[in-house]
């Protein structure tokens, strides 16, 4: 393979939803290099890991001199640099939807998810943060309810054609459980998680997640 | 004027992020129908517009058949559809910058602000939705610390050269004041806010805003 994107840095921490990233790297067959950032360690807040990405966060992807941070814009540039996977819509309306409905997972879902692991963002005192663990259920069910009745087209996101928005529900929906709400609430999109768990692009990077995940720990 | 976005509905309401797309359109070029949705009313839970945006937000912009929502899928699909007017990069990683600032916009900036007038959203009662409004200044502050610090690279957000970035960060960045957050603390946004002002097109939106704040009232 001779890719653009060959070359290229994603850092990841297993758990997070740096693992959309890292599926459509895949997708788009890259050979990225993936380095780990232990958040159990908090070397998030490493001065080298600061001079990379100083939110804080991942994913960050990094290219040469370029970094490059936030889900949705690192999965619609691998989809640009890797024209030939077709990972995103060429018609302009169609890849904005693409983009709407990850905004709507950047700004929304994934918000209301971060409210029981990262309330601090929001609010001091204990008694505060469980009060937003508490709504974190009915937050994180409101919005998948909108995704079940209203944005996934199925089988697919974007309905017949696989995209870059197919590995970020993915990662988001997998967190569910966890968030406390019962996926047989949503049937469409479990189908979506069931069928996705078997795409070869994904069990690839659900054991490379699992092999960072022993590592780190 | 001859443009594929005629005949789209923006659907707006004043004092929230939906000026930013306002002010796209005018710097597309763009002949829009604006559509006011009292917020006061309540109207954006109308089934009318629940039919049109059934997540109750704004914006929202219609084109045919077509309805699209979320500001940083709006803003890259106005820059798209009239590329005369260059809004975007068209460089994949430069766009990719572009997208990546205005998904912090949207999943950090916006996300802290909400917390004071849509804490409901998170947590029930009101003593936890007081804590909330409380870490506002600081959480809002935290995030335009990143923009001020590493991401607005002056005068415009991506440099020398305007583009959809400028007017969602003069959209939220004029909510400051509101937020409890001093300006003074931001040169550099501040520099960016003022120079914003007296654009044109923002001009023209600001005062369309108002007419509409006032026919709402």
């Amino acid at each position: 393979m001779d890719h653009a994107g060959d070359g290229m840095d994603l850092f990841f921490t297993p758990d997070t939803c740096a693992l959309a990233s890292l599926i459509v790297c895949y997708d788009a067959g890259l050979d990225i290099t993936l380095t780990p950032i232990s958040f159990a360690k908090g070397a998030q807040k490493d001065e080298a890991y600061l001079a990379v990405n100083p939110k804080a966060r991942v994913p960050a992807l990094r290219f040469g001199p370029d970094i490059l941070t936030e889900t949705p814009a690192i999965l619609a540039y691998l989809a640009q640099i890797a024209p030939e996977a077709a990972l995103a819509p060429s018609d302009p309306m169609e890849f904005a939807q693409a983009q709407s409905f990850n905004a709507y997972l950047c700004s929304t879902v994934h918000v209301a998810h971060a409210h029981r692991m990262r309330g601090s963002r929001w609010v001091d005192g204990e008694a505060h943060l469980e009060a937003l663990r508490r709504k974190v259920p009915q937050s994180v069910a409101h919005a998948f309810t909108y995704i079940e009745e209203h944005a996934l087209r199925g089988p697919f996101v974007l309905g017949e054609r696989y995209s870059i928005c197919d590995p970020y529900l993915f990662t988001l929906a997998n967190w569910m459980e966890g968030d406390g709400v019962d996926p047989a609430q949503f049937p469409r999109i479990t189908a979506h998680r069931n069928q996705m768990a078997q795409r070869a692009t994904v069990r690839r990077a659900l054991a490379v997640e699992a092999e960072v995940r022993a590592a780190l720990a």
